[in-house]
């Protein structure tokens, strides 16, 4: 399989080498061959070709079996014209990957370190479904010396696919469903919630579909976060509530991603960032970015059983105590390789 | 002082009930003369007079040296063409309300009722200053049958007059204040950051600005809450935030809030909405709406030291152990009635 990895900026080159080196371990363990090509994205791509994703690399993505993205961004090229960000929007909408999966699992190990009580947290195990290639964040921006604006549109379809993809996901699950809008002030929320109201009728009897206004979601989401199990919504509140969410998992250094579309391709990127602050150091938890890859084997390559033995081996690593700075005491933090190997 | 009380919908009667006799023991006990005046909002008014918010009951509204607000809405009227949530917005914006100040303080009830762990709880005393006029809350819709949009747009001069409430704000408590944004993402962001830094540096070199993303922010407020004085954002982020942070207090049935525009008078309410499921019953928590009057004595009637008697009340009766049924152990619960006795 051919694998385009995009380390990006700040700590993207040193979580995606992790993740490289385990699934090269898991290929050599299983006899499959992956074949990786490095291509710039984010800052890094503005720095050495002046354009955060360029031609060739938005190719050679078109072409892989799947992608692999650390982070983008950085204080650096925050105040250009050109930002790093655009990068990554333009390659999750050249793409289609319209559905952005985000499981929030909480292993022991968030018991300590997360903020929520414990008592809230065991047996947390669900997956947001955030729409990515619409909304906000690709509607008409126009800008003036007094004014700015930005345009949210969404269409039926949009809705329609993403919220079969949720609802198709629930079926391998508890088969029920939350759609998060603001319908009671947003059109493009009263269009969402029709239309998933429709999809789930029409489509997905056996699935159970509830609706929740975004505002008393950011409460929900961590007063009980055990009753969830599907959650879907638009692309800005999606970003929100899945950092709000990672919360529970004690570390966003935890959490991987996949972001999806028609065909079996897909890009796997940690929901984490570039994390300027420590960028350099090898310190940097590799593990949100090993379970991305894990999720690149289940939904891109079809390899269920791979991407089984990479999450067990990640929960054991954290079961055995090798944890890096986000969630160890004080002193006792092992470092990216480390956790890597711990891992491996 | 002319008082309009506009009870709203669901719980909306039985809290605003519950703080006009705190107001009148007030009156009472300082010698002052309240006038109430009562007026229908939201779905109430739009079964009564057709609209959610009638044009006499602005005007009264206007006139009126403060405003107390229950909650408006319900899915009585939620399919509607007209909703009752556009009464609420209306006023906002005809007002010119444009500040929206919802103060997050932790009472040692929190510790057991909050989701989040004691120890990152004690000592949070932050205020969240929403953007209320502006924004997606009020760009223009479109709606066709297969697509919907709502545009957010925002002015320089209307960025420039909640930072510098905010500011001001600031240099009465830590003088330290976060702006949120999108500003990696969204048009109307960059111009918020831009807009927030320079009136900051120009006008308050005391104080002491940072940017926060609003997805970061969704988890750092929750994780390190102790740190935030003044936080500023626009309108939906400050929905989405100031909601996840009533999490903190332990129930949102605590939380008030303060809405002001460029005069003393201003618009009062809970930050709770009208939770039809319990309405009528009697058993809502009125400590929201109580301490939602105690700050229209301070804004709007300059009676700082009423205020504090207020607050002190509700934090004494809570201290002495009474509560109503979001924050008691099952059985052990306070009527709406009791719990305004107890702060009587
Ligand atoms: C980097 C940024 C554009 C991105 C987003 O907002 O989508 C990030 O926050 C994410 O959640 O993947
Ligand atoms: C009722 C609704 C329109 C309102 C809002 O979103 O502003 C409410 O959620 C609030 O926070 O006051």
């Amino acid at each position: 399989a051919e694998i385009v990895v995009l380390p990006g900026d700040g700590i993207g080159p040193e979580v995606t080498a992790a993740a490289v080196s385990v699934l090269e371990s898991v290929g050599r363990r299983y006899g499959h061959t992956f074949a990786f090509t490095h291509r710039l994205i984010g800052g890094a791509a503005i720095d050495a070709e002046g354009a955060p994703l360029s031609d060739a690399t938005l190719d050679a993505c078109r072409k892989a079996d799947a992608i692999l993205l650390g982070a983008v961004g950085g204080p650096k090229w925050s105040d250009g014209k050109i930002r790093p960000e655009q990068g990554l929007l333009k390659l999750r909408k050249a793409l289609g990957l319209y559905a952005n999966l985000r499981p929030v699992k909480t292993h022991p190990v968030a018991l300590t370190a997360s903020p929520i009580k414990s008592h809230l947290l065991t047996g947390v195990d669900m997956i947001v479904v955030r729409e990515l290639t619409g909304g906000v964040y690709f509607g008409e921006k126009t800008r003036t010396d007094t004014t700015a604006s930005d345009l949210c549109e969404y269409s039926v379809a949009e809705i329609e696919r993403v919220v079969r993809r949720a609802c198709q996901l629930a079926r391998g699950r508890r088969k029920y469903v939350v759609s998060v809008d603001k319908a009671n002030v947003l059109e493009t929320s009263r269009l969402w919630r029709q239309v998933a109201s429709r999809v789930a009728a029409e489509e997905f009897p056996d699935v159970r579909l509830e609706h929740q206004l975004v505002d008393s979601m950011a409460m929900h989401l961590i007063a009980r976060p055990r009753e969830y199990d599907v959650i879907v919504t638009e692309n800005m509140f999606g970003d929100i509530l899945t950092d709000e969410a990672s919360m529970l998992a004690g570390s966003m250094g935890l959490l991987p991603s996949a972001s999806l579309g028609e065909g079996t391709s897909g890009l796997y990127e940690p929901i984490h960032g570039s994390a300027p602050d420590i960028a350099g150091r090898g310190i940097a938890n590799p593990c949100g970015t090993i379970l991305s890859a894990a999720m690149l084997l289940r939904h891109s390559l079809g390899l269920e059983q791979e991407a089984r033995c990479v999450e067990k081996a990640v929960a054991q690593a954290i079961d055995d105590g090798c944890l890096t700075a986000d969630l160890a005491p004080q002193g006792a933090a092992l470092d990216t390789l480390a956790m890597a190997k711990a891992v491996l």
